[in-house]
């Protein structure tokens, strides 16, 4: 049978984007459990030159969003840069989710070799979907929403390697 | 076309998995001009209960191995978790990878609907192939690397996304 371009992207991007959205619950009843202000954690940084907790989740959300369009040959919705509270960033996952889900997989399915121009730091690059979503989309997002898990852990949330990985 | 099964797990692994040598590598340089200890690093933490950089290693180590091995239905090679230093850890990575790059194409193909069997904190668990590749093996093998990524990043070592994604 083989796995479809569908299978491997939408409903795994959005398998993640679930879990990541519960994650942003734990952290928020963790500030309301402890009276902490909600940006001591949206806006914290591993490191000053790393993006803070906001932005790994809007980055996340950018994957997923740009992987599943740019496979099905259709707009990337634009969403603005601009949460910052908890409840901000898990609409802007529903948003993302919603996008995500909304794509009929017959868009997705065959863009294998479908050409996937990007521009990388002001280089223009060229994938093929395949070689895009497994060696870029992915790895991209994992990198995000585990990053976005480990400024949480790292502040003390009581979260787990089961809440991320959800159901598979 | 369609993704084969082997295209989705071995190749992407040893990608990843050389991506994240040259993580190490980066970090050991560092703690030589910087007169750190190394130890510092690879037992370093994010939190006091997460894991340690050598376990993450370790780990990311295990989940492809493992995930290569159960799709092509051999054995999973035994890896002893007694790697501190970099260099153990390096030599860790370098016989994943070998293992990794060992098992046929022509074993993993046709693994989607293949039952792995999993005992995961004591319940035993079934998955299909394609199920367990995608949404068990992914998440788990990019939380590990992207943990010790970050654990690095966090420390100051100077390495950015780019070493993370390496070469599509």
């Amino acid at each position: 049978m083989k796995i479809s371009m569908y299978q491997a992207s939408a409903p795994r991007f959005g398998n993640m984007l679930r879990n990541l959205s519960a994650l942003l619950d734990k952290a928020q009843a963790h500030c309301e459990a402890k009276k902490i202000d909600p940006l001591a954690l949206t806006q914290f940084r591993l490191y000053p030159d790393m993006f803070t907790l906001a932005r790994q989740v809007q980055i996340a959300c950018d994957t997923a969003k740009g992987a599943v369009a740019r496979l099905a040959g259709v707009e990337i919705p634009k969403h603005e840069d601009t949460e910052q509270s908890f409840p901000e960033l898990k609409t802007r996952i529903a948003k993302t989710l919603e996008f995500v889900e909304s794509v009929p997989a017959a868009k997705i399915d065959g863009s294998e070799e479908r050409e996937v121009a990007l521009k990388l730091r002001g280089n223009d690059v060229k994938f093929s979907g395949l070689q895009y979503l497994l060696g870029f989309a992915y790895p991209n997002f994992y990198f995000h929403v585990t990053t976005a898990y480990a400024i949480l852990r790292h502040n003390g949330v009581e979260i787990g390697k089961r809440d991320f990985i959800g159901n598979p």
